[in-house]
């Protein structure tokens, strides 16, 4: 019993028979005596309709009328799902974003939400009311429409549930959790009972996109407990929390890969402060995203800075290195498209010394060359070719034990 | 050069290629020096979608939640209009009805304007924007979402040209006018230069379905200049103004008729006080809306009361007053569904006697029998055998001149 916030996704609620599933699962969570704040998104499709519509009309549709256009498509939801529940006896009443005053700034198609004020919605649950929200939508200081960007009606859902100081919030999705790594590549792949929000963050921004990010972060700030629940069939899920002190930790919590990324590299770099900020900011000026930066000792009073980029800015970035060769002087510019990049992540890597020296050792012995590494506190990230990426994922998921439960399960959908 | 107010209807924006021609039209307005308000109705279809999808989930669907549902499908055709407005130069902004304080009462999917808050659009046009807005909607006073029920796009447009004072209303549709009848029923039938705001509503009233009745009523109340245009072809239109002194007047403007009606008739009626209330109260107290009401003189202390109500209603209104015959007491109930009811209209008709006698001799020179008659001051309607409708119809448009325009065109388009 508590206050529930439960988030759908597009998929969810893809058309009326999964609208029907969807407002059984809110009034299974009503009739277990929670008071229930429900968060969706656009029927799955319905957004790409949008788009497709604007896109026959202009190349570059005016960002502040496409979030005009796009809130229409959760603002459909919201008022299915309440006919839905009110034709089956239950109060309930659908909110827009702009009508809970969801307020973003102006940043149309990636706002950010400033501020929520709930008591709108408090006062309908202290009614009995079911509240169904829009997600992905706001509006900001001067009234206008803003969305947040794809996804983020999973941010809807946690900043709700932060405001309202909600005991839960679920997302469902069409995953019934957060896995050690893609099944698709390890059929071992076991669904985590429990993680924590940095463990999330780091899979999440890795490549395992079950949730937004921004979620994540927001959720871990305001410690909101988050549970992503498959909203196909009944199940456990996964439970996103801080770290818990008597908990036994498990040294590696899961695997992260990213096929998406690219290797340049600058050699012969002058030993001189400003050489990295010389070279990556034609990159950054450009609006390419740096992944990876890693730059090792000096050798000779020079050195060699690596860097990652996404795939499809790989010939962008190289021709923008090109000139530095002469102007910085360097001694020359590689590349590599064809990479991956193989994380492994866990909290317990904190208290566990020697877990990368193992992973080394664990892709070694598949002759898997290592080409980059950097690590962080909770994660260890190298670079490899990528026709080793499924090798080395498998490898490392059985070196670590991850197909074995770590915790016993607890079924937090009671 | 002014302020005008357009709106186009569904069938105007019911694909890309229809935006695109709607987007000319306001451009040419623009460049023409003009401030330009748009109102725009859900694209041709949208509606009905919406709602088979509510009643794919209920029979009877909440009206709040309907309301929400179907205020999507305009506040879509909003932002496609601006994207493509903006796309080709053009400074515009979109508003949905509660976004520019269309206030409204409560009373969900037929709800009343009760007023606009018209600072927004000033200012928005003061710094050169094409203004967008939602018709059909508003929000009441609690900020919930409400419509104005089918072809509220009008009264919305109208309310807004009252607001801000227009100096023309321009409502675009699939109709290049009002015309002296229909026709399919009398192709000599022709479009009128003007009408006026009486003229109007008596036409709409009984069956001419170019303007939603309200409105005119609005129109006529504020003295807005009402333009009715076609958005599929240029041309001159009809303009509904207040009657002007110098102008002359034709005596018939136009023919109305309804064939969805059913006749009643209780003889033999108590000459008493309340015996006509008596008769009707059931009737009303079923919802049933009568219209025609006539009443003979006293013949023998008994009268006869007859009226006529929608067709689909007539079984019913017959079950309501057989127990009338014992109670009050009455003689017999007797009725007729097969009928029709023609109706000639004109403010001439004040000034000219005689109208109503010409009227009855071109029916009767036809052979047509007429079974009651009502007037009044700019109307005098008859009803009929629903067979004789069409040659009535034709020997009255004939008889009234009404093939001839009486007032040189006016191109009010310029």
């Amino acid at each position: 019993m508590g206050l529930w916030v439960q988030k759908y996704g597009g998929t969810s609620v893809g058309s009326l028979e999964r609208i029907h599933e969807v407002v059984e699962r809110i009034i299974r969570a009503k009739r277990q005596g929670n008071d229930v704040v429900v968060v969706v998104s656009a029927m799955a499709g319905e957004t790409n309709r949008l788009i497709e519509m604007a896109h026959g009309l202009s190349f570059d549709p005016d960002p502040r009328e496409m979030d005009v256009l796009l809130s229409t498509g959760e603002q459909s939801t919201i008022a299915l799902i309440c006919i839905l529940l009110i034709s089956k006896g239950f109060l309930s009443r659908s909110y827009t974003g702009a009508q809970v005053h969801i307020r973003t700034d102006s940043a149309h198609g990636k706002a950010r939400i400033l501020e929520i004020d709930e008591k709108k919605i408090r006062a309908d649950l202290d009614e009995g009311r079911i509240v169904v929200v829009a997600g992905f939508q706001g509006s900001d200081s001067e009234g206008n429409i803003t969305t947040l960007g794809r996804g983020g009606s999973d941010t809807t859902a946690v900043a709700l549930a932060a405001a309202l100081k909600a005991d839960r919030c679920q997302i469902y999705t069409d995953v019934d959790g957060v896995y050690t790594t893609d099944p698709r590549i390890e059929p071992a792949a076991r669904r985590l009972a429990r993680i924590t929000f940095e463990e999330m963050l780091e899979m999440a921004s890795l490549g395992a996109k079950v949730l937004q990010l921004r979620s994540v972060e927001f959720a871990g700030k305001y410690n909101v407990p988050l549970q992503v629940l498959s909203s196909f069939e009944d199940g456990p899920g996964t439970l996103i929390t801080y770290e818990e002190k008597e908990m036994e930790q498990p040294v590696v919590s899961g695997i992260a890969f990213n096929k998406n990324e690219a290797k340049l590299t600058i050699t012969g770099v002058p030993d001189e402060p400003g050489a990295a900020y010389r070279i990556l900011q034609p990159i950054s000026d450009a609006n390419i995203d740096v992944d990876v930066i890693v730059q090792n000792t000096v050798r000779d009073s020079s050195t060699d800075l690596s860097f990652t980029v996404q795939r499809e800015d790989y010939e962008h970035a190289l021709q923008l290195l090109e000139p530095l060769i002469e102007s910085l002087p360097a001694k020359a510019v590689t590349g590599d498209n064809k990479i991956a990049k193989i994380s492994i992540v866990g909290v317990g890597m904190r208290s566990h010394p020697g877990i990368a020296s193992k992973m080394f050792s664990v892709l070694a012995k598949e002759g898997i060359n290592i080409q980059l590494v950097t690590t962080s506190e909770i994660k260890t990230s190298v670079v490899i070719d990528e026709k080793y990426l499924e090798l080395g994922v498998r490898a490392l998921h059985a070196a670590f034990d991850l197909e074995k439960a770590p915790t016993e399960e607890v079924d937090l959908t009671k």
